[in-house]
């Protein structure tokens, strides 16, 4: 029997729902947030019942930020943008995860943060899937 | 002569009119948040010139994950939440800093962000000098 990396690991149906899938890295799922208004990842560690980023044992920690680091440089790499947040908030959806968003100057919540702003605008098909192939190119 | 760590470092004007001193860690500056609606702790890395959390180093960015737990624990120990917030903006401050706020449910932004919320309510001097004193003691 092979142990796997995520057992026990399962997705918080909302992001399921608000999300497609990109990556599965080292340790988190690479998701696509499918609001076309910014281009924005979320991470979430594949590891079952955590919360708070102290919930991850120190290596986890630390495997968690240079994915926190690559995946600000593939959104940079494929969309641009002005400045990047990074931000672990969970107020709503308590299983742990990073978002991680690309931002431009007059975006629609700029300079305010993206969570809680406005409402949700989903991508094209297409665009979406255009999107979707550049990433999985640069992940 | 002896060699600064923090060579060159020098605090964003902005973060430190908004913010009182806490402590200096290995990496990072420690300031209070001075608004009494949230319990906010801010992490400056004391380098000069980093904007993003890519422009760490990787041992500086595992150092910086570190500290960012660190607060957590100390913000849950002293003040005690229902939920921890952690996030890198920076639209309008660029110096990298890293927020790390003490949410309870009900509170003035549950379930929101804090960032952009509302306007800043400045501690009463006593109230803030205790908190202070609190958070030096377990830091």
């Amino acid at each position: 029997m092979i142990e796997r990396a995520d057992t026990g690991f399962g997705l918080d149906p909302r992001l399921a729902m608000d999300t497609v899938f990109v990556a599965d890295w080292q340790l988190c799922r690479v998701l696509l947030m499918d609001d076309a208004r910014f281009p924005w990842l979320i991470l979430v560690p594949r590891r079952p019942g955590l919360v708070e980023l102290d919930d991850l044992d120190e290596d986890g920690a630390t495997l968690l930020m240079h994915e926190i680091r690559r995946a600000m440089q593939m959104l940079r790499g494929v969309v641009g943008c002005d400045k990047l947040n990074v931000g672990a908030l969970g107020n709503i959806v308590r299983q742990l995860h990073v978002h991680v968003v690309a931002r431009r100057e007059g975006d629609a919540a700029w300079p305010g943060p993206v969570w809680g702003s406005g409402t949700t605008r989903r991508y094209p098909e297409s665009e979406r899937d255009a999107l979707l192939a550049r990433l999985c190119s640069a992940a």
